[in-house]
């Protein structure tokens, strides 16, 4: 793997794992009222429609990526949906 | 453009002005307690990475798409540190 590889691997980790400590943040406190609900239903939309695309151009690193973002970002949304 | 495409193109819209409402809500409360810093420290993060990771491929989707994306999540994350 050379190093440009390694920088978009490294851009993946992080704008995917990047939702985790928003989602504890709000199972911990259970205050969602300053975060966007209409952020999140554009973001979820978008992450679904990411998924799709990676499994229509059958791309493992799109589907992977993006199935862990859609678990992270639902989660967030279905809290903010809860809590608000 | 063949519908896959379009889907492609769909869900990048949607992930990048996902942000833009969320600057929104923190411009007109000035509120951003239940906003998760380390979120937007590694947002930031993978997103200049993407930009980076773009440029050094020369892939123009993803140079246009991540450098908005970088305006808005870097103006949130201003907020947060400001607002804190």
């Amino acid at each position: 793997m050379n190093w440009i590889t390694t920088i978009g691997l490294l851009a993946a980790i992080c704008t995917t794992m990047a939702f985790l400590p928003q989602a504890i943040k709000i199972i911990k406190t259970k205050h969602t009222k300053d975060l966007s609900l209409n952020m999140y239903l554009v973001l979820v939309i978008g992450v679904i429609l990411w998924l799709t695309y990676g499994i229509l151009i059958q791309d493992l690193p799109l589907i992977i990526a993006n199935g862990i973002t859609l678990m992270f970002t639902s989660t967030i949304l279905t809290l903010k949906i809860k809590y608000k």
